[in-house]
């Protein structure tokens, strides 16, 4: 059995990884870290969880943690940076749900993030967990920057495109729709109910930090530095991350053969569904579980591609995604705790 | 491997098993059933399931459905009633979700439903459902009569208070809140989003069909007839029942007391969780699981014990149940493939 | 014109005034108080006001305040205490959206409220601003302790048959079922967005403060100490209270002889519409406007009445009712700004 | 007064029409045509407006429209085609808010719907119902085609910068998210409660019929012809469009010069909001009330502005615009009716 510790186990994301971990057969959940919430079962804090796991929630307590195969970091931007190395060094592996260990390049950090960052000697060995682009460098890694919701979603979306070499990489547009858990659980007037219900809103437009890691990893794939518009929006649902993806090609083209590029780039990918010409995902398919469904159409009057694609982003967005990622670094199947098919209702 | 179908595969009930038994490691599905969407895959109708099944929707054929071992028939009311005798023939188990087979007294049934009882011969030996009342004959049972939500929420919030005498079983009054899947798949305008969303209403006062069942289980209990008032309302969420139960006690008490009854009543039932003293449950709790949350108060001004219980309606007030039914049937671990947290989120 | 001020007028009842206030034509708003927002535009706080209503919201000036016409004091429990008071000696009428000026008895409060009342001699004068209940003694009033929501609806729904002297005055039980702007627009967790959503409890079962105010009402209708239960529940839309109440009958009767009460009841009122037998009341038909939508069912089987009652608990249920005591008070045609028809989408 | 007809009353444009009418001063509504409900009131079919406006639905009778001042027809795409040339012969002034007459070219209309136009000729009489843009030709209009609820939120978010000449034309991307009352009364899977709910996704992607409504607009005003991408969204909420816009820059910028432009371009128009610089529309501001609120976002790594703009779909986007298109027609306060805040909750 992994011995697992999930750090930051109250939050959205936290809990997240604790109710997909409780059905993990092969991992033990040694350690929930909460800092508010120290001292309570987590079945307190999230009463789903009575009968099921009822586990106290613990202050962080580095020697204890540094006993566990795996931690999941799942805390405050920052808080992150002082635990990830001393854990490192005691040999536990980390995966990462902040943006600290997502980048290549230091400077790219620092300009979005505003701020020094900490350890960057560990950005050289840390891998972008992105199992779908990465998976070679998963398997052997230490430390894990696991990628953030509407990054997968965006990423994934555009990089069959990018990988066939068909796209223009000027006047790329990422459009991307996400609902509240996003935000997290701590309180603010525009994540409560009354404010939220039937309101919609465009935040953070032009200047989002995520925008600087999809432009990281499609750069990577087109090998030139591409630079897009990404406009993230909140709409009023719980689960769930919609990406609408504006890409000109530079040669005419038909939805059947977009969409067979797709077919082709995710073929072996489990937790990729590309949807048929003329089929466009949903985020209900995907609320729940740890797929990411794409459609691809064509507009033959502008020579353009647009993509749709969506995750839960909870899941395939951050738990889900980070459960995928252990898997692999572990040597285990990589479906295992992941295959189920969602809540639909 | 226990062969399984499902005969109404594709309605909110329906699809519910079938998520479910996806994940049940004792069952091979065999079967879905739907007469609308025969030929039609399961993942094309409910397109969560792609990768995960993908099974073809089949119209019923009695012969092929006569191979498994047991059938869940999730049909519309009186669909199942021709079907049943037939399958029991052929030797295969039938949990049955409608309201046909839940009746120990063919006279009730005919008075609620408005018409005479196809076969009411089969309910002398068929079973209510209800593992928590009626395990030991579950176990042996060919034919489940499977209870419906509101049912099993009530039945299930009244029982151990009227199975320790104190209740007075006078001005019994159960208001329950049900969220929209409760209304099935059909169209119709109330069930319609801009019709349900941001409204509440009751509806079937004084003369809803559970109230007969659950007027049959509390008076088995109770040992004599009991009569009751059930209203239900249609509240703007998708999953969850909260009944909110009121009984006048025959002497003073208090919360402790009253909680202490509860937690002795249902001691060995996993699926039963009473709350703490001060505690109330709620149907984010009972979302995506199979649980059923009690809590009790005492209003020492009244003498009277107010009760709320919660529910999932299409676990275990449905699905879930089945499955749980199932499991007793045949001898597996009551909990398997129903044993997670849920939801919450 | 009136001169009005509206103190509070950034929390939901507030802003609700000031909506229905800036529509009303014998109104001029001159104060929009608001401790937290002092210095701000309304229309900053609440954008939808932009073009409309560009006020700045201000600090508590009682000399200003002193020359208005009427304040609604929409403040905080026990804040408004220390302002009424004195702006009454300074001849400004004052209809207070808090619990302080409802009681009759002032013990009654204090057990309640678990504190001292601060003007208990004001209790004598203030008036319970229920128009279709006591019109004649508002029109005179100086001081109006406005309804709850819970309470106007409930009182409403209960007071014809209590008035009839058909019903049992033991064993009334009202099950209400409120939105979430009724808790307000502080942060709290259980009323975020992600928490809120497809979620519904009941909460303060046996011990809610408005028990009190509709056990005052209704027992002066019926000339008896009448003690209900009475439970509240969040679910989850913005506006609206839907109240089941369950009374028994002294006698037989029928829907039709029941609805007739009702008809008769409130034959002179605009505001309350009492639905055709078969007929019932949802809240989206209340919603945005003045009016309280009562539906009577009898339950011959035991001799039961069964009465739903809606309102939108910020219009009739706070704001709207503010409003109607004040066109009261002030001789104006009590449906000024107040007689359309409401949102239903 | 003026005696208007509402033809297709009881659709959500229809009767979003009957609320605004009913609070109109100087309007007289005369009419309520409704094939599906005629012979009942309107009262039975929207029980919100009992008490306010019970008037019965009746079939389409034209001899008795043609006594009428101004009809609206709110009828299924077509049928207003048979009705209308016969009103306006009788002297009626038709709004139209069908897309039948919203064309300056037949052959668009017929290339983006699929069928021949039944009475092209009026299309050279027939105003586009956009009071911000033709609010001279609309002022002796006899036919109004009134824009979409898509079009209006777009047009008007593009238009200052196509206007300013600032703006490439090519690359316009329009991303627009709509609620569910979009979609109208009638019953379909997808606009069910549990279908949409929790549920975002993106249809008709690159051939959505009001791409060329809009394309129409903005050539117009650009001088030159235009193709867009306009990719319409689902997000579950009943009332409300939210487009995001972008447009590429022909030379550097900043969001203050370009909100400057949109201040300038609207600073006479009552119904339309620019933002200040830093703040974005959102949809909860608009809810309710016939403003469109548009902020202004200037990418400056790219050289692209990214537009915001929000409606009420069934207000400005529909029954709202076609009010203020009667106001104008007749010579009256282009505000009347219209000048409300909205319901923010």
């Amino acid at each position: 059995m992994i011995k697992a510790a999930v750090l930051g186990a109250t939050g959205y994301a936290g809990v997240e990884l604790v109710r997909l971990l409780t059905n993990h057969s092969e991992v033990s959940l040694e350690i929930l870290g909460s800092q508010s919430f120290a001292g309570q079962k987590i079945s307190d804090v999230y009463q789903n969880f009575n009968h099921v796991l009822e586990n106290e929630c613990e202050e962080l307590d580095l020697g204890k943690v540094s006993k566990c195969d795996v931690a999941f970091t799942a805390l405050p931007h920052g808080a992150s940076k002082t635990v990830i190395p001393s854990l490192l060094e005691q040999g536990v592996k980390v995966i990462d749900l902040s943006g600290d260990y997502r980048y290549d390049d230091v400077k790219v950090y620092e300009e979005w993030y505003g701020e020094k960052h900490s350890s960057p000697e560990l950005l050289k060995e840390s891998v972008y967990g992105l199992p779908e682009l990465h998976r070679e460098k998963i398997k052997n890694a230490r430390l894990i920057g696991n990628p953030g919701c509407y990054t997968t979603c965006s990423i994934l979306g555009a990089a069959p495109l990018l990988a066939s070499g068909i796209a223009e990489t000027k006047n790329i547009i990422v459009d991307a729709k996400s609902g509240v858990t996003g935000a997290g659980r701590g309180l603010a007037l525009q994540t409560s109910f009354c404010e939220c219900t039937e309101n919609s809103k465009a935040y953070k437009v032009t200047n989002h930090r995520h925008t600087s890691e999809i432009e990281q990893e499609l750069s990577n794939i087109a090998g030139e530095d591409i630079m897009i518009s990404f406009t993230p929006h909140l709409i009023p649902q719980k689960r769930g991350i919609l990406s609408t993806i504006y890409i000109n090609l530079k040669k005419e083209s038909s939805a059947e053969e977009l969409t067979e590029i797709y077919k082709k780039f995710y073929k072996d990918e489990f937790f990729v569904r590309v949807k048929n010409t003329g089929e466009l995902p949903e985020t209900k398919h995907v609320a729940g579980s740890n797929f990411v469904d794409i459609g691809v159409c064509y507009d033959k009057r502008l020579g353009r591609a647009v993509v749709v694609s969506a995750l839960d982003n909870i899941v395939k967005g951050a738990a889900g995604q980070a459960v995928q990622n252990m898997n692999i670094m572990f040597g285990l199947n990589e479906k295992t705790a992941l295959s189920n098919a969602g809540f639909y209702l």
